[in-house]
């Protein structure tokens, strides 16, 4: 979910300084850091050589990506890809910009996952860019992995990557995937053949603890797991719509009114123009 | 946790060639966005105006400060800072580019929030850069809460920020926060005074929503913890050292010896010439 506000700006101007400046010191903060880390150490049956892709657009939001970039980062021997339509920084919210590392043109033909989160108004825009969708109908074709968090599943519904898949999305999205042809499971993470769709945001790290599971042995899976210290201890108990108080769902569920209504327009105009 | 290879190098040659151009439509990119989002609906008596300085570094984890910037990020009318030494783009790990908004000089003087994140190599660097021990220093000594995420805290030991305190760390630095005057607690959260410290990286999460609690009304806390869907599921149950099988536990520790003896040896000169 993203929100997006005069901060934004303040901190696109201050980016926008830096870039034409062009003088920040990038080489050398990268020669002067640590040896290669603590993974080299992890023994040679658990390396592989994944190429993975992770789908960038404005104001994604951040968490959905960067929690599975944890788990899925420390598979070793993969390669993560930071995917957007150029290499631009992406705003995504709250003044946290997103560095791109490939392109759509650029990014590996096959990838072995290929990962897209969420957000509101940002991920509307997504569902109506020709070229994001033209992107993961491509790669969405041959990767061996398809998956999403929070809203993004509503992405890959909309280029036609679910249709008749369970999956999930974030709760005010699960009830809009039918709109899409899948079939809506109330799951924190759901895997459907090669589809693994998560619930909203925060789902993004059960989803990659539970990829990196089918991509490498359980230790480690165990060991990631561990080293994330993955044991979550949340103070309250509102994380869903069936424990939050009903005046806070009510209240988050008005917040969202224009996202629900965006997402049938949108999928009014996919029915009208599949397959886009 | 860090962990830095190759994919960096070829990242930051990417994101070097784009800062040379300074062609990038970033304006145009933001302009473009959406209006200002869902929590423009938060009532007025839930909002506030924080000053949040979240802190960067070299090869910091990402996780480790994006978990709480989601939560954080929420806090209607708080302004977010995202600080390093310089605005340069800030090499996290696995080719994931943190952009800083603010220098250590043009922070605000009084945060309401400082907060660090944790790594290992990254960290130990942060440790001995008397730039950072003289921010964190100055700012921690007037902000209303000081708080950590994972190995985080064992920097704010090292500013001598936790003397005294009650204090939690990733568990590979729990044991290691009495080197720096503090009193180890084994719990995901630690709140003593104004100091909150939270375990390793995936508690920077419950750190912030047990953080909001106290900044906002409960209801509010509930609402984003509704947003982010934070009702975690995790596939496995290896998240703590007496959860772990004891060979993955070894394994672990294993990798983790050189941070550690890193550690104590940072420790050891911090006792030499405190206050540094």
């Amino acid at each position: 979910m993203v929100d997006c506000d005069r901060r934004t700006a303040t901190m696109m101007t201050l980016f926008g300084t830096l870039l034409a400046s062009g003088t920040a010191p990038l080489e050398a903060s990268y020669t002067s850091a640590e040896p290669n880390g603590y993974m080299d150490k992890v023994p040679a049956a658990w390396k592989g050589n994944e190429q993975i892709g992770i789908v960038l657009y404005d104001h994604v939001t951040a968490l959905d990506v960067i929690g599975p970039h944890y788990f899925l980062g420390r598979l070793a021997g993969a390669t993560i890809h930071f995917v957007a339509d150029s290499i631009r920084p992406i705003p995504s919210e709250n003044g946290l910009v997103l560095t791109p590392t490939a392109t759509f043109e650029t990014c590996p033909k096959n990838l072995d996952v290929l990962l897209i989160g969420g957000g509101t108004a940002g991920t509307l825009a997504a569902m109506r860019d020709p070229a994001m969708l033209a992107f993961l109908r491509d790669r969405g074709a041959r990767a061996k992995w398809v998956t999403s968090v929070c809203t993004g599943s509503l992405v890959l519904g909309r280029a036609g990557l679910l249709n008749g898949y369970r999956a999930t999305s974030h709760w005010i999205g699960r009830p809009l995937l039918k709109e899409f042809g899948a079939v809506e499971v109330d799951e924190r993470v759901v895997f459907d053949r090669n589809r693994a769709t998560g619930a909203g945001v925060s789902a993004g790290l059960d989803l990659a603890l539970a990829l990196i599971q089918r991509l490498r042995p359980t230790e480690f899976a165990q060991m990631v797991q561990l080293f994330a210290e993955y044991a979550p201890a949340p103070s309250l108990d509102s994380g869903t719509p069936d424990h939050a108080p009903p005046a806070v769902l009510a209240r988050a569920q008005d917040m969202l009114t224009g996202f629900v209504a965006g997402v049938r327009e949108v999928a009014a105009t996919a029915n009208d123009r599949r397959p886009g």
